[in-house]
């Protein structure tokens, strides 16, 4: 074996004995396995009126977008898409994206044109932590949600500065105090930018995500992103924000630019998946109802968990191996749930992330807790 | 208007000077127009095969993966694709990423763990340096097709390098010189990473890509990289190599561990494409006749261009707004053609970018050559 490759092998030995192996489960179409992993908050990923409008848009477009954006990729489908999704969360425009993690790094380099600092929650996800250092941008973390703390490096900052948070944050759960921030930064001229990605579709008046639900949507020093492939059901990444902006990003956006476009049947598919989430209330109740069950039930087995602020719970395990263990017990009595490690974990510790699914059968959701609490550590 | 959106309004302004503003123009579905500017170089993208393929995963699996690869968006079509990828491209094995510019955010990064040094051909694409700058490692810029500067950079570094460039460039379509940069890396214990977006399904017996057809294939010190949205005409990338790379890669990679999974249906219209790809001799000797046709027929015109190694040629324009005006006159006439000025072309001159189809008539194909040259500048 080639001695690099060998130098491979060592580290995944040393992985191997910190617990921290990660091992790809394939999954088969229309498994059993009642989901309280995925990120499919309101079941929308197999609604018939989403899968009716990809399959319609595979036939009317073919396949891929067989280009970037910019070439030959924007199709009507992308541009119906855009123009409902900035209505939806009250921005002026809206840009997709291939991936959430691609939009994310586009935000966070975009306003390198008009800022000189960045502000990153110390919680903050991979995409957002990736799009601080291809910004080339000085970055501040500052400590999780806090307020005051992001007030103080602002005070001491005498250029523009953009301040970067989750709302609902992908492993806790917790919810960013984005009214709160959004005062600390409009007051100091600062831009406030909202990975919505656990929220949209949840949150908010029709699900218009956490941003507007803090009251903050449309405003000229917010800039929101976030996930098509959760509450939505598909794939993708949008940015939403003041039009100037988003023209910035189609004239700039290395990661918009130099990508191919989202495949039309993924964007028509999310489109539709749009329209029902609107309606969706009734959805959102279960996911909510839901969400105060789980914590009743965990908390009454010695559980230490939080409420969730949306469609995400954190269940803390003794190691990394006791928590994948965890999860594979469950896993064998046909609970998906996911097992958080080192390095996916904000703080070094090892978890369950359950996630809340309003399309899993009540019956399936009830046996999956009882399921969990049994296959404990 | 808030002073940061004015600054953009600026910035704009300055761009709008220059002729670099760039515009989305939305295609309907079915529109008339001849593609000579997307990467659907087999015409696979609207392939009964593959249409079918995807609309039947989309009604067994859903829209979207519902989540990352790891928790929840691994499904039995996203393992035989990646077994399917690493067969027909000679590597061990092989890891799906949801876009090409992730694919090669991941793998430049992923060598950092055994290497200290990167050296990058000037001419590589926006996703390779902007993964030589998210590694963190040193970075080196090698003059384009240059094996003997390649050489002089590796002979001065003490550590292990990575050389990184692609097959096929994607805006002047000329090919690297792929072994002889293979001689020099592996004589001096060197990585090879080859991103091959552009000649997998072109090159190399039954199309498995420019490595392949450089004898490079399955070679333990070559890593390739591709996307899955030109002659596949799905979306997304791949890394193919080693076994213990690509297991590196899904126990590390952070584009890989923190991005939602590509959809089933889009995982499913690419393995049908691979599978008709590898059978698409017809397809590839229309695409290669066609390259010969276009020099002919361009040089008879007076332009300087170049015999493309695959898909890909360029054609000069004298500056941007030149360019935009040949390409808008061939829109306007029924002919898309890609419009490339700085910051996409490498050497910062403007230019069209033609590509060739297989799947366009060949009396369109034709009369798109007429057009291009009567609409000169």
């Amino acid at each position: 074996m080639a001695d690099w490759l060998e130098a491979l092998d060592r580290l995944a030995g040393d992985r191997a004995k910190a617990g921290l192996t990660r091992r790809l489960r394939p999954r088969a179409a229309g498994d059993a396995v009642v989901d309280l992993a995925g990120n499919d908050y309101l079941g929308l990923s197999t609604h018939p009126r989403v899968v009716a409008a990809a399959r319609q848009a595979i036939e009317a477009y073919g396949l891929g977008a067989t280009g970037s954006r910019l070439v030959r990729g924007s199709t009507d489908a992308h541009a119906a898409l855009e123009h409902t999704l900035a209505a939806w969360t009250g921005a002026q425009d809206a840009l997709v994206f291939s991936s959430g993690y691609l939009a994310n790094l586009a935000v966070v380099r975009a306003v390198g044109a008009v800022c000189d600092l960045v502000v990153s929650d110390a919680y903050n996800h991979a995409s957002l932590i990736d799009g601080c250092r291809i910004s080339g941008l000085p970055v501040t973390v500052a400590p999780h949600n806090d307020p005051g703390a992001v007030a103080a490096i602002l005070d001491a900052h005498p250029g523009r500065a953009a301040v970067v948070t989750e709302s609902v944050f992908s492993v806790d759960g917790d919810l960013a105090p984005l009214a709160e921030l959004y005062e600390v930064t409009s007051a100091r001229g600062a831009l406030l930018i909202v990975d919505d990605a656990h929220a949209l579709g949840l949150l908010g008046a029709a699900g218009a995500g956490g941003v507007a639900a803090a009251g903050l949507a449309g405003r000229s020093d917010v800039i929101v992103t976030a996930t098509l492939s959760k509450s939505l059901g598909g794939a993708g990444g949008v940015i939403a924000g003041p039009a100037p902006f988003i023209r910035h990003l189609v004239d700039t956006g290395r990661t918009f630019i130099y990508d191919t476009a989202p495949p039309p049947a993924v964007v028509a598919g999310v489109l539709a998946a749009v329209e029902v989430a609107r309606a969706a209330d009734d959805r959102r109740q279960v996911l909510f109802r839901r969400g105060a069950e789980v914590v009743t039930r965990l908390r009454q087995a010695g559980f230490d968990v939080r409420k969730p602020a949306a469609g995400v719970l954190s269940v803390p395990a003794p190691g990394p191996e006791a928590a994948v263990a965890w999860a594979a017990d469950c896993r064998d009595r046909g609970v998906a749930v996911g097992c958080f490690r080192p390095p996916s974990t904000p703080d070094g510790s090892s978890r369950l992330r359950l996630t809340l699914n309003a399309g899993v059968s009540a019956a399936d959701f009830a046996r999956a807790l009882n399921v969990i609490v049994e296959c404990a550590p």
